[in-house]
């Protein structure tokens, strides 16, 4: 089980990369606000909500709070967020529903059959930032059928945390030269490659559209458009 | 997806519970040992391998080595028991081919379908001693179908120390309650029980024939006979 150039296993980032969480996150807040008598746009609500996202992880790897999963961060920072669209007094129901929009979005239309391909040649995990509650939600709505889930909840950190990609192919008793991490976003890359992963970017103009990279910003190993065009690598 | 009594995940010990480690080992190791002219009882092999299981991970349990994940606990001990057979002089790869016997473990016949049924209702996940490398290689060879790789290696430490347990409930956001820790050892499931999870028995005779528990030495929440029992309730 192994690519050409001697990649054995691929790490995936999750949001943006594999799943559309804008219009998931758009469409459970229109559904749980909506009927409280709530309008808003529910796209710059969703795109406010994961403006707190990068914010809300540096205080863990800067070190100022101990590791916290990503559900509970989101749940932190989504009182900021409602307080920005004027909204208050919610119940903790509505705010655990609000949360768990998360573990339901919807994968990009290529990826359940991308995945199932890549699998027949590679391990596949996802290395993500979201927590195991998260992954095997997403996993079980989408067909991902994952080897392992590794990420932030296995190295208690998040990427662009060396930790996180080094423990996730330690999980495998892979070398870092033996795993591409693939994904949307130039950063998660970067990181990747110093620390000896291999790269593949794969372009998602509809995760926010305006702010989505078309091309990475460093030199990779793979650049495609789907993970359908990665399979056929 | 929960059950009747409030119990949303199942925990799966993998060794003799899942997989007969006894014959696989035992193969592997006629696989690699008889062409070098060795003749043992394979079985017997196997059984003094095994023997070496809890000494080894006790090491780490009480603190005097660091987490050490058990693919190399196995290498270790394996010189040990090779050995005791009056063998010497295996090369690197050979002894590398012996410790991925354990990678190579069939699984009880119930088992693929057993886990199938039973993840329609609920999250499934190893809880094992097993490094996840091994827990990978054991699901893609007997298409266990698991939502997470929990145990050991994400605790960092070995049952039947409560971070194991703890940590696997923790990883799905859930109460220990709410979770059952299925397994045909009693010590596992006794402490399994100590840190607030369900137990299920699973009766694996042919595990190791003279050792092997009929019945659990302790009040469990079910006693089955395979997965397919357990399915079944």
């Amino acid at each position: 089980m192994t690519g050409s150039d001697g990649v054995k296993a691929l790490f995936f980032d999750v949001f943006g990369t594999l799943v559309d969480w804008r219009t998931g996150v758009a469409r459970d807040a229109e559904l749980v606000l909506k009927p409280l008598g709530l309008m808003m746009d529910w796209t710059a609500f969703a795109d406010a909500w994961r403006d707190q996202y990068q914010p809300a992880m540096e205080e863990v790897r800067s070190g100022r709070i101990p590791y916290t999963k990503l559900d509970v961060l989101h749940r932190r920072s989504l009182h900021k967020v409602l307080a920005s669209f004027g909204v208050k007094d919610l119940n903790e129901g509505q705010l655990d529903q609000l949360t768990q929009a998360w573990h339901r979005l919807d994968a990009w239309r290529d990826v359940a059959v991308g995945l199932a391909r890549l699998r027949q040649r590679f391990l596949i995990a996802p290395v993500s930032n979201g927590n195991f509650a998260i992954m095997c939600d997403l996993a079980r709505r989408n067909d991902f059928r994952w080897d392992a889930i590794l990420g932030a909840d296995l190295a208690r950190d998040f990427k662009p945390k060396a930790a996180v990609y080094l423990a996730a192919a330690e999980a495998f008793d892979l070398k870092p030269g033996e795993c591409m991490m693939c994904a949307s976003h130039s950063s998660d890359l970067r990181a990747a490659a110093a620390n000896g992963l291999r790269t593949a970017f794969i372009a998602r103009p509809l995760e926010r559209p305006g702010f989505s990279e078309r091309s990475p910003g460093l030199a990779v190993d793979v650049f495609v458009q789907s993970t359908l065009e990665l399979a056929g690598q």
